[in-house]
């Protein structure tokens, strides 16, 4: 393809909605984009509408259904990044450009080239065949950008309308070009904060320090006692419903294109720190943690201010892995605080957001179906097998409300530029994209039940 | 006394300067008030001048001298506190009251009706002798209340000028009415402040996170190791100067009128804590501490946000005790941070400010005749000998730069309300101050070299 091609024009015009959700002022454009979504579907051959929720508008699109073929749910969203700093862009945001056959545009990753990947070639078969293997319903939506606050409600509404045996996501990453990844695994999170609270005001260090209990220094006790010196978690029973790695995966992460010096530089650091025996693939992909967020008490000016503050308080979010739960992980560390909160302070616990890890078995079902789908895109290359560090919380709603396990298998190159200046997608992963596509929704149909 | 007495006149006139040393606007009332401190002093027979600084100016103010004499300088201060929140004031703060013997006024404690307490007895025992028994130097500054920035260089200048041998203070506390008080022992401070950083930028704690170190886990670690469980300061030879306290200082704190159940209640805590062996007063007027005055880093908002932030802060004061000395602790306390920092982040060490610590020897010299002279003014009552766990500054500074050990012998009450609305000083506290000027210059007189 190139920008003469009809399908980038396609492309193109979508791009050129600047459907930024977090902007009030967008809100006509990030509409019209739905609308031009859903007459991109209509066209081709898809019953496609525009369904209301209390935010911006699903588009839902469905194939004719035949109750002989299973369904395939695929999921994407319209809406986009702001686009600051504006000044930063080697052109408009959102007159997308070409160069070299990468697209640059704010969304042509994240996530309109991606999911415009999988309308393209449904399009295509329904146009060359009349048909498709699957049953297929598309889910785009529009507040993806925002946290997604209307989806869950929308499945709850119209679960059974929405019924299905997997969820198709082009909205992670590719790990190297030409490399198909399928990620079939995230962490969850548990997030919880505390405070410590001593005297009931600050106080002059010199008059009471030394005689009544100072908070910063017993919440950083507190804290300091999460962890071993060494980095692993020293909090009670933290790791024991924790999904041990499999000897294959840690093969299959080796073998990857991937290298800790690079994971280094990404990161800013000096050099790795954690748990020891996994390296930092391991250690992000499948290992859980306690980190502090944010840590605050006391004077934080210029110079120094010789008080005994009255509070200090701690921010926590623990990443979870498969088989751990965000309830039994926030037990856990709310008995640790209370077990190591000493009598002469107040501690007060906070519960905050959480969210399910998520895996599903690439070696049966339909992850293995996905997987040797993706054998067949480059052959003699073995796809990427992975899992990622974060937590996408639309999966868990979808695992909750759909019962259907969602296949991650995304396009986003590392250097794609996703919610930075200069966002660009290759034309090359438009196509990859539609073999994914066509490969994938082959191999689910011919999953035995 | 009564309010139609000329002496409360006097001090009624010296109450109503506004005399605020930290509000610009003052300036001309704060000048006019260092006049007339400068008159009073000059119309009772001493040889007074207004001397001045690059801030406001010094009373200096001498009697006749006698080189068979000792000499001893009187330390006051003629700026007070601002006067808010003025709405919680019972009256205009700087028009004075009377109600029950009581001056309710801005600076009728700190320090108007202290000092004017030794200029009255001064002037009074001039008008009835012709002489005292000590050469006698008022220094009466106006810019205690901003850290006397400019008090130290003036002592440099005039050093041989001020040459004498002890210097009598009342601007610290008398724990109970009636009660005379000698503060022979301070605590000095020296602050410091370090900067863990780990990442070069804060990352996503789901990306990156168990794979690089938290700068909040380290420094987290790094300061729970300044204490043990019980509070002990766990630094390496923290505590190896440390005067030890004598049993009678034991036995006399014991035997004051001063209980931990008020303690905690001034406080605001639930309880007590801090090194074991040791009561409330123990520990704050003559142990050292090792005091978090502020910690913090990451997100400080509502709610959570998952991030490894990439730099952790903790600001620290020590409080020294007498034969510690700032240096040596800061040095400890960097060898601590150096030696508890891991290798995987950087640690930045900055010096603050430090203070020495003061202890006077009750028990021989100036000390002792102090001491002596308080227990001639409530004859059968034993004075009350304490030191406290503040730093103040200008003692060290007489120490230093006039060789001279200060004698302070407050008489501000416990609930005199200094620094806050309804500041009042009762007018018994005038006479008594002029009881101890008298007995103090006496017992000084007859000190045998």
């Amino acid at each position: 393809m190139n920008s003469s091609d009809p399908n980038i024009q396609d492309l193109f015009h979508l791009l050129r909605f600047p459907s930024i959700s977090t902007d009030p002022q967008k809100s006509k454009e990030v509409e019209a984009c739905a609308a031009w979504v859903c007459q991109y579907l209509s066209e081709s051959g898809l019953t496609a509408e525009l369904r209301d929720t209390d935010g911006y508008p699903v588009v839902i699109a469905k194939s004719d259904f035949d109750s002989t073929k299973k369904t395939v749910l695929i999921y994407g969203h319209y809406d986009v990044q702001p686009v600051d700093p504006v000044e930063l862009w080697n052109h408009a945001p959102f007159e997308p450009e070409i160069n070299e056959g990468i697209i640059t545009a704010r969304g042509a990753t994240d996530n309109k080239g991606q999911f415009f990947s999988h309308m393209l070639a449904v399009r295509q078969q329904l146009k060359e065949n009349g048909s498709l293997p699957v049953n297929v319903i598309f889910l785009i939506e529009g507040e993806e950008e925002i946290g997604s606050p209307h989806l869950a409600p929308f499945l709850e509404t119209n679960k059974d309308e929405l019924a299905c045996d997997v969820i198709l996501i082009s909205d992670t990453g590719m790990i190297a070009p030409e490399t198909p990844t399928f990620t079939y695994g995230l962490r969850g999170v548990a997030c919880l904060e505390f405070t410590i609270t001593g005297p009931d005001k600050d106080l002059h260090s010199g008059i009471f320090g030394g005689a009544v209990a100072n908070p910063l220094s017993e919440i950083s006790r507190l804290v300091a006692s999460f962890h071993r010196p060494d980095g692993t978690v020293a909090v009670e029973g933290f790791y024991e419903d924790v999904l041990p790695l499999e000897q294959w995966e840690r093969d299959a992460w080796a073998a990857l294109p991937l290298h800790e010096q690079e994971f280094i530089d990404l990161s800013g650091s000096s050099e790795l720190f954690g748990e020891p025996g996994y390296n930092a693939f391991e250690r992000t992909f499948a290992r859980p943690t306690v980190e502090l967020n944010g840590l605050y008490g006391g004077y934080q000016g210029e110079g120094s201010k010789t008080v005994l503050p009255s509070k200090a308080t701690a921010k926590i979010s623990c990443r979870i892995v498969p088989n751990q739960t965000p309830n039994r992980v926030l037990e856990l560390m709310q008995s640790h605080i209370r077990k190591h909160s000493p009598p002469h302070v107040r501690c007060d616990v906070t519960l905050e957001h959480s969210g399910d890890a998520y895996v599903v078995d690439p070696t049966a079902g339909f992850g293995k179906a996905a997987r040797d789908a993706l054998r067949t895109i480059r052959p003699g290359k073995e796809p990427a097998v992975i899992r990622e560090g974060g937590s996408i919380p639309i999966v868990s709603d979808f695992k909750k409300i759909l019962d259907a396990d969602s296949l991650l298998l995304g396009l986003a190159l590392p250097d794609c530029q996703i919610h930075s200046p200069n966002e660009n997608f290759p034309i090359r992963n438009i196509e990859l994209g539609g073999e994914i596509n066509r490969a994938v929704l082959q191999a689910v149909a011919e999953v035995e039940n």
